[in-house]
């Protein structure tokens, strides 16, 4: 068995999905699933399940399959779900707001501590139970409750001083939807970044491929 | 050179990757790139590289590398971003409406065209120059403009409904932010799924695992 670190990201970038089909089986009132259905079903090969579970263990039992439940929890544990990873947005528009209404962040391992913004017409109102506050009390939120995360839903324009700033106050951890390349030039920080447009040009492409 | 239909997804999918870096490097003013420099930049080997834009005829030269505008064309013909596939957004709360303020659609090839809600209070209204329309309206629009793509900005309990009533009024193509796997019922289907909590996910793995 592989430590986890030495797990390759593409790996570990398939756990979530992983999980998420194992919570639907498990949903559906199934006990056990061959490596070979549940490929079918997530569109993988069963060699290629084999090896990924493999790395973190292996879970299957040879004529038997997974125990749905176990393997689950198991992925539970190794993404590290019930952490409480303490997170704040920046930025609460249309999509900072989405983001805190619809992210379960108890689910996946984050409690959301705080929200902030510049815009004078939403500080003070509350999202998910937490209140927006100034971009002005960032410092003192900061020191005070030392949040590890930050939630970028910024425009790239602002992006970098809004970084800067939060580098400064101990943010280390940032869930990227600014579409500024934090990584170049902090390339020790942890960034996941969301690019929603490259989704959607996939997509042309493939109504294009599909039309020809 | 492979015709465009045989690329592997996985290669398509770095397609808009490559545009995004390269839409980077124009506007910083660079005319061209060896394979080496861009391969830093984004992450990935040279050789991938190289092998990645072989897939669609090879652009780069040797000894002079790539020409950023001209790489930056041929990609941009490639994922055909200057078409414009009729789109409409269902759901428009506080996702719907992010997308539909936030996705540049016209630099991507699609044209936003309809808006579709079931809440009396926002219907009506309008996001990016686009009317809301109650979700009744949305058979005799479907008839008359003939949209052909719909972006699912609605909760996985009410997708499957909504995504029959779609498909029988001829919508084949989904950007599906809901969570229900369309393709499972309909596999002929052209689907990009976003999972955000996967990503969120991934990055509460990271983090956990550099704090071991």
């Amino acid at each position: 068995m592989a430590s986890k670190s030495q797990v390759s990201l593409s790996v570990v970038r398939r756990l979530p999905r992983y999980y998420r089909f194992l919570s639907e089986l498990k949903r559906a009132g199934r006990d056990r699933i061959s490596s070979r259905e549940l490929a079918k079903i997530m569109g993988l090969t069963a060699s290629q399940i084999r090896q990924d579970l493999n790395c973190f263990g292996g879970f299957g039992q040879q004529g038997y399959g997974y125990n749905v439940t176990l393997l689950r929890e198991q992925i539970e544990n190794i993404l590290g779900l019930d952490d409480k990873i303490s997170t704040i947005i920046i930025g609460v528009g249309n999509l900072g707001r989405a983001v805190a209404a619809h992210m379960d962040f108890e689910k996946r391992g984050f409690v959301l501590t705080g929200l902030f913004d510049n815009d004078v017409d939403i500080i003070g109102k509350f999202v998910s139970g937490v209140v927006i506050q100034s971009m002005d009390s960032l410092e003192k939120f900061c020191e005070e409750n030392k949040p590890t995360t930050a939630i970028l839903c910024i425009p790239k324009t602002v992006a970098k001083g809004v970084c800067d700033k939060l580098i400064s106050l101990g943010i280390k951890c940032f869930w990227n939807f600014s579409h500024y390349d934090l990584s170049v030039d902090n390339p020790d920080l942890i960034v996941e970044n969301v690019h929603l447009s490259d989704s959607l040009m996939t997509l042309g492409y493939r109504i294009k491929e599909n039309n020809k």
